[in-house]
């Protein structure tokens, strides 16, 4: 983790769906909120949210440029260049950059995702002039000697070390997704592969920086108390005055080939507490499914796996008392696909055989049948509270913005998706269920509290040591 | 296969595997032959075998480039081009060069493979000038129209679906690949993946072409009937009056990261005939072991997995009859790994479940106990024998040292392969056993006669029909 700034290492709409859990401002909701846009004559795209409660802004570069389009053998450098970005120009001595925005009063952070990057700020209104003038500034100015990048690789190492090597269910994550896509670059880590991030160089981080971070790839987002003319004035005379990059790529990524054998693995460490059993599915995402089966699938994951009245939370936790935990959810805002992911932790004693028949009971459950009226009521319901909660919420409006954006969705999707959600129907569940839930999409992963070996099972289902409690 | 050309898609070792499995000669052996070598001015390397038996050569120039460096996205292109290769250029009509090496009384082939793209001809030795001529021209004017491009591409698409798609053991070969590899890409098939290949193009080509060809990017291997001076002067005539490429890469690919979890994988297809196990395992090369190491898995897999004098063979085949048919190999030359392959055909009404367990109880005995000093003395006299009469056939000879230079062996590690072998003690290859049989390294799949389901199994071990017959 970055010491100012802030960066969230998963897929897009894990990531999403993490900003959405933060707490909650108690200022009556903005569910009506609408965007203004506009383009500077160097092709950066400019939005304005409106939103006067406070005399704040929220102020965001999205670039649109993620880990999945880093060169063969350079994963890592997206996020690694974005720790790099707070390093210094010709104007920010090194490291003042997050110090600044702080003596102005503000925060701020920044993320990077499979298909975008972000820089994020909140700042009293009066210091959006400078605030923008010092991000239009690092966007070409970067200064990087061999030194500090040197010591911000160990850091990015020291940060994989802490979230990925010492965290078993993230290391089988890695694991699972590396097998889930076969061709996609979604199977690279975001932080990075360690062996390739211990090689990355500064010209590694300055090419990918030169040929990306341009106005004309990158979406500025500003929501808060401001008008759209004072933003346009201020955004030409900060980004405005950066020229294009006419060489910027369009994002042109492998996709993948046919589904047609499901996968699985198995990981086993020590470290792992009680076993635990994952699923992923790899599906359409908002930006490329047809119009409804995202929103479809939102509802059908929601009622499925998300929250405690869950139906797999019911079933495995609450009645058979074989999970401990379980969830799940859909990350639908994948440029080039979404992802399911479905977990369980077995309780004391429990089999992941018997975890995994539950699990499959209760997916060919909705399958066949679909999902009930009531249900599918209460996840829309829960869905169009939260989009309001979150409207509420400055830095998630602008995120969901920027987020859209940045992968291609319109302001008009981001805003009518409460509509798009009101309009699913049961049938539209059932069928994506049915479509989607096809087992030749996904990977299954075992997370096992035992010493790796060698040779040996295979990798088979291996029976635990079976203490089963009474119940 | 290209309509004069023919090209061999797999793993670098399976298509040397493959190359051995020809008839042999019936000349006396010449395991002493030795080669000379020299490079010219523009880089490209030369080696001469002589092989005076008969006044005919065999020549090859061996690219240092194979699937494994195509472009991210574009997979296919180096098959692709080295079927283009035998279009046209200023000197040679659209489709004349096989016909002109025919009219010559030669016969020609090409090859690509993961690391290496390789055009072969056999001829008359007198008319060796002209055909150098010929390969030399092509090495720097190929021509392509949109038009031959288009229909080419139709060529490769049908020898996808004859090979792969209309083989279900090819499709899981694809698929296990896919899944053994999570970074490096030998896990993209050499062919391409459909949905790339249709949108292959002449840019594509000519791209790649224009990148890789180049004397200095190239091996020329002459053996037969030719002196060092003779096929030095024609050389230089030819090939060395094309100017280097200061531009062609070093092939820097992605390194795999650490082998933590084992992965399996199941394909249904009604048309697989008998269900059948396959594992693979990702190891050093040739290339990349310790030495002595390449050399002790190579005889380990001959011990425990070649022929029916095999381990597994004697185990599942005879003594047990689970298993129909048995086999597996090491593929030991590949530029930055190797790879072992291991497969089993049930025997009627057989689960793979027992087939598995039957083979890991002979895997686990190997890495336990090693192997007797009798199979390690057969399996070296088998290697030993079949390099002199290798020797023997002119092609296989040429390949021989045109492979093992194209991935960085030196002629001396080729000629002195036999002194390597001999030197293997039993301990060499219990240890390679230990170490590499680690099923942390392995994808195992399992092909299935049945028609292809959704939801349901989680691609767990479903019991076959328990059709058992008695033995």
């Amino acid at each position: 983790m970055h010491k100012f700034g802030y960066c969230r290492l998963s897929t897009p709409s894990m990531a999403l769906l993490m900003m959405l859990a933060s707490t909650l401002q108690t200022v009556p909701a903005q569910a009506q909120t609408r965007a203004s846009e506009f383009t500077l004559s160097n092709g950066m795209q400019v939005v304005v949210i409106p939103d006067h409660r406070a005399p704040v802004v929220t102020h965001m570069v999205w670039y649109k440029v993620g880990a999945a389009d880093e060169p063969k053998g350079v994963s890592g450098i997206a996020h690694f260049l974005e720790h790099l970005m707070f390093k210094s120009t010709e104007k920010i001595a090194i490291g003042e950059f997050s110090k600044i925005i702080s003596r102005l009063g503000g925060q701020g952070n920044a993320f990077t995702g499979q298909d975008a990057t972000s820089y994020h700020q909140r700042i009293a209104k009066e210091r959006l002039g400078t605030l923008m003038e010092m991000e239009a500034d690092r966007m070409v100015n970067l200064r990087l000697t061999e030194n500090e990048v040197l010591m911000e690789r160990n850091v990015i190492m020291e940060e994989r070390r802490a979230r990925i090597e010492n965290n078993p269910t993230a290391l089988l994550d890695e694991q699972m997704s590396a097998t889930l896509y076969r061709s996609h670059p979604y199977g690279i880590p975001v932080i990075g592969w360690g062996h390739e991030m211990k090689k990355l160089s500064r010209e590694d981080a300055m090419r990918f920086y030169k040929h990306y971070y341009a106005p004309n790839n990158s979406i500025l987002v500003v929501a808060g108390d401001v008008t759209t003319e004072e933003v346009k004035k201020l955004a030409e005379e900060t980004y405005g005055k950066i020229p294009a990059n006419p060489d910027v790529n369009h994002r042109e990524r492998p996709t993948e080939p046919p589904y047609i054998a499901a996968r699985r693995l198995e990981y086993k460490d020590p470290r792992a507490g009680n076993a635990s059993f994952h699923r992923y599915y790899v599906l359409p995402s908002y930006v490329t499914a047809e119009p409804g089966e995202a929103e479809a699938l939102d509802l059908l994951f929601k009622i499925v796996a998300g929250g405690a009245t869950s139906r797999l939370y019911k079933k495995l936790v609450v009645d058979e008392k074989i999970a401990a935990m379980c969830g799940g959810d859909y990350a639908g805002w994948g440029l080039d696909s979404g992802a399911v992911s479905i977990y369980a932790v077995a309780a004391d004693g429990v089999d992941l055989d018997d975890i995994e028949a539950k699990v499959d009971e209760v997916l060919d459950d909705v399958r066949a049948n679909g999902v009930t009226a009531a249900e599918l009521e209460r996840a829309k319901k829960t869905f169009l509270a939260n989009f309001i909660y979150d409207s509420d919420n400055q830095a998630r409006l602008a995120r969901r913005y920027g987020w859209g954006l940045t992968v291609g969705r319109s302001v008009n999707d981001i805003e009518s998706w409460p509509d798009a959600i009101s309009k699913v129907t049961l049938e539209d569940v059932q069928k994506a269920a049915a479509r989607y839930l096809d087992i030749r999409r996904s990977v299954t992963g075992w997370l096992l509290p035992e010493a790796a070996q060698g040779q040996g099972d295979g990798g088979k289902k291996v029976k635990q040591p079976a203490i089963h409690t009474r119940s």
